[in-house]
């Protein structure tokens, strides 16, 4: 391609309204430009890059045994009342009526339309697994959209659907989707995580893994295991190792005065003691009555956690004040289980403590030298508290680190919930009625590009990973205009690097070498190849690579190898 | 692909809501679902038809030099508003409201878009010309929708915008886009017609040529040439030739008595002549006064043609029965140019006559032998009838033919309205501002697939063109469970034609040789490999090509190579 004959849309300035990388980026860079608030339409070079991480994910969803259909944008709204989504979905659901006064949607996801499809043409169990996917454009009507295409209202993205006979089956289905995710994120070549989304501890319907591609700008928080794959978000990664032995009780308990010593931070100071060594008591709303959950003090209670337990009301919410005199016969803050009348629910670092410091359900006063089963009843143990830095890993002997990442792909198990409520059923192998399991998986492919760009880049713009980069090189000839021999000679470098199947920018506009390599290196292609009148001399043409700052000279007629050779590694 | 692992969903049974054979093969064939009127889900076998189509118009607007972008479906009204459509556009046009009660639409068509992305982004003429394309998907709420994916709601359009310094440039890249579109149906095996759909004779922002797939069951009349490439649609086709020679006028005016005899039909009848030998004089309503025009006997009025000439009003509208009495002195049904007072417009046919029959302007009689310029005032002259078969060509000695075809591609010049009143304009030269002269190009993509279907098909089912059959190829063994030799055998005949790049489909079910044979005639794959018991003795496979009845055999070793050869011619 010349740049002659394509719109490069370079800017200098950074544009006020654009907060994060990318999204200053692709603007400076001329990929996206804003239509409406999260509207945007990809010019072609950021269509470019779109394109080539649609064409990886097709193929390994083709690989995968994904079958590729096209489902419509807009959906009748019976569909959505049938799973009864059209009344739980809020107002991210763009709904229009046509002109005969009927509801519609402009899909955000096709749960709706591909079981409506699947139950129609799928009958038997002899069909299954089947397993359907699109590429296609979706609507959420988000109420701000901001980062540029990273949370656009319109977008691109891969959705599959699958459909089974039984939990076994679509298990399968789920693996062989998860090792193609794995696939298609290295392919493209990115640094990624996948992480359990809902604990990964909660069987049937349920089962979720979230795709994070790793960057400090990342919204998300994720623990991973310096040493297995084991990832988690940090809101649902498990604490703790529930196996993990306890000291032995070696002195006894005590009372100590703790006048106005109402916070860890304050209590540990003034007893000198390491917070670790410290338990906090909170009082919340249970079941039947008021429940108490010990973490220790240097931990933060896990709220969604804390719901999944049985006694605990969902939402979680603390005991009033009146509520905690009533079962504690004292104020907040001077709480502990030494005593206490309510059921105990501790966090198992908490559970694992031998000699800490708790409340004494007396105002000014604290216990020390606690032991659980001697001065307190044994709690039930949960895992109920945030990860920190450094716990131990729930899988091996490594430690959790926290990590930030950016979601760009999700597959779940949604078992029957839309079989069921749409009537999707097969006959099984004895002719009986079963409602099919399901899984889906999605990829936010407009979002991969943005995410690849807050991963990659440095101070001059873009650093595309290789097999997504708009263009594989760049042939930057200087003084084209002034010199015919260089004209010639780039012009005859342009035809023999194409002819080798390189998808090559050829900058013939005759400007400045400044302005050429800013917007090279601002549109982020990986190669650059730099043809002067000195070098022209000499038979040689100077490289640089993207992703560093040393030149190097190639001989005119070796270049073309040489590129071929660094393209296919 | 097997069949085993792939949705091929076909039904015996005609649906009843189908009325073209189209819409009744996509859904017999398992190619396309309905999920609302004119919203359609596209199954893989209908989506591997519609990605060829797309792959060719890609490729071809590429070798055009079109660059790709991607719009958003979702438009502000604002910039509706600023060309004017917003209030124009009927309630074709899907309008919505976000979330914020903001007013959009989702896009028909994006020649806003568009010029609000290069009125941005280009600046100087030397950016110009400039010519984007996007293959996405479209809405127009259609009243009716009706004949499956031939008049959808929900549809895939291939549309590209060009814009231009000059006139001459835009004349220039409209010629190139011609060309590619001529290519582009040509590569899909077509047979279609380039027709001139506003006259091709006014010049300025109105040049405009519709693409037509010909086939029997086409909406659009079209003539067409017997000798050259002229076509036009037949509303707008030109008729007659200006430079046509006159016989002499040897016989002197008389009137003839004509009791009752008040249309042409009877009026030939009664005096026993050709109706071509006599002509009509039509009173209309003009700019100033009452405009005649006079056609042929035998022929029709054309309004579009009538409402071009300058002196008639538009719409056009017939005198009163009182503007007659007063023009001509008598009732209409006996009105003829002679002595009339009004002006005369003649079309070209009726102007050419010599001896001809006429309304005398008096009730019960006729004028005989008239002759322009002895009785008659010479008229002015136009092209104001519509064109019947064997009617001479304006461009060559043929004769015109009329065919029916299905719109498929439309390539306009738009000239300055988009840019004009949403103000897009660079600057040239001198440094001057000029709004850029555009041009629009479109292709219905999904269209396309059905039109093809109209074009090609047999009782049995579709016949696909080879460049955009969902396979090239079906492996159809006999008893693949009952014989281990047929099942090895196929399996392997199966790998060789995948390693030879052919797109099979092996047909792995196991059903009878009648039920395969049938769904591979009614997807309509171009070319069938049967491979049986006997013949596998023999070293032999049955072939057959869809558009023939005859079978031959191959030998077992040479097949791919046969195969291969067939797919490359």
């Amino acid at each position: 391609m010349r740049v002659s004959t394509f719109l490069l849309s370079t800017v200098k300035e950074t544009p006020s309204d654009a907060e994060i990388i990318s999204h200053q980026l692709m603007l400076r860079a001329g990929m996206v430009r804003k239509i409406a608030a999260g509207i945007y339409t990809w010019l072609p070079l950021g269509l470019r890059v779109m394109r080539k991480v649609e064409n990886i994910v097709r193929e390994e969803m083709n690989r995968a045994g994904a079958q590729e259909i096209l489902m419509p944008a807009v959906q009748p709204a019976e569909l959505w009342q049938e799973s009864g989504r059209w009344e739980e979905y809020g107002p991210e659901l763009l709904r229009l009526r046509d002109r005969h006064g009927r509801d519609f949607c402009f899909g955000p996801t096709h749960e709706e339309i591909i079981t409506e499809l699947v139950r129609r043409e799928i009958k038997s169990y002899r069909q299954l697994p089947a397993n359907f996917y699109q590429v296609q454009t979706k609507f959420r009507d988000e109420i701000r959209p901001r980062f540029g295409v990273m949370r656009a209202r319109e977008f691109v993205m891969k959705d599959a659907y699958s459909f089974h006979i039984s939990q076994a089956s679509l298990q399968q289905t789920y693996d062989i989707m998860f090792d193609a995710y794995k696939c298609i994120f290295s392919r493209i070549g990115l640094e990624f995580c996948a992480v359990e989304a809902h604990g990964g501890v909660i069987g049937g319907g349920n089962v979720s893994h979230e795709f994070h591609v790793l960057a400090d700008s990342g919204e998300d928080a994720i623990a991973s295991c310096s040493q297995c794959d084991y990832a988690a978000n940090v809101d649902l990664a498990i604490s703790g190792k529930a196996d993990e032995p306890r000291s032995a009780s070696d002195k006894p308990m005590s009372v100590v005065e703790t006048p106005d010593q109402h916070t860890i931070e304050s209590l540990s100071q003034f007893l000198k003691i390491d917070p670790a060594q410290t338990i906090k008591t909170l009082l919340v709303k249970g079941v039947d009555d008021i429940v108490a959950l010990v973490i220790r003090g240097d931990h933060e209670l896990n709220v969604i956690k804390a719901e999944r337990l049985p006694r605990v009301q969902k939402p979680l919410s603390f005991a009033t004040a009146e509520e905690v005199q009533r079962a504690t016969g004292c104020e907040p803050g001077s709480i502990g289980p030494v005593g206490l009348k309510v059921p105990v629910i501790a966090d198992t670092s908490a559970a694992q403590l031998s000699n800490f410091v708790c409340g004494a359900n007396e105002e000014g006063k604290h216990l020390q030298n606690v032991h659980w089963g001697r001065d307190a009843t044994k709690p039930k143990v949960a895992d109920i508290r945030n990860v920190v830095q450094g716990d131990p890993c729930p899988r091996c002997a490594g430690v959790l680190n926290s990590r930030r990442g950016i979601e760009v792909g999700h597959v779940f198990q949604l078992g029957t919930k839309y079989s069921e409520s749409m009537g999707a059923s097969v006959l099984d192998e004895s002719g009986e009625a079963v409602a099919m399991s399901m899984g889906c998986y999605g990829i936010g492919v407009s979002r991969v590009v943005a995410a690849a760009i807050e991963q990659s880049h440095d101070e001059n713009g873009i650093i595309w990973p290789g097999p997504i980069a708009p263009f594989d090189l760049c042939l930057v000839p200087i003084g084209i205009n002034k010199s015919a021999a260089i004209a010639e000679a780039s012009e005859k470098l342009y035809q023999e690097l194409r002819d080798a199947n390189i998808d090559v920018l050829f900058d013939d506009r005759n400007e400045r070498p400044g302005v050429m390599f800013a917007d090279m290196d601002l549109v982020g292609i990986p190669h650059r190849l730099v043809l002067g009148e000195r070098g022209l001399k000499n038979g040689v043409v100077e490289y640089k690579s993207r992703r560093e700052k040393a030149t190097s000279e190639l001989s005119l007629s070796e270049v073309v190898n040489r590129m071929r050779q660094h393209l296919n590694t």
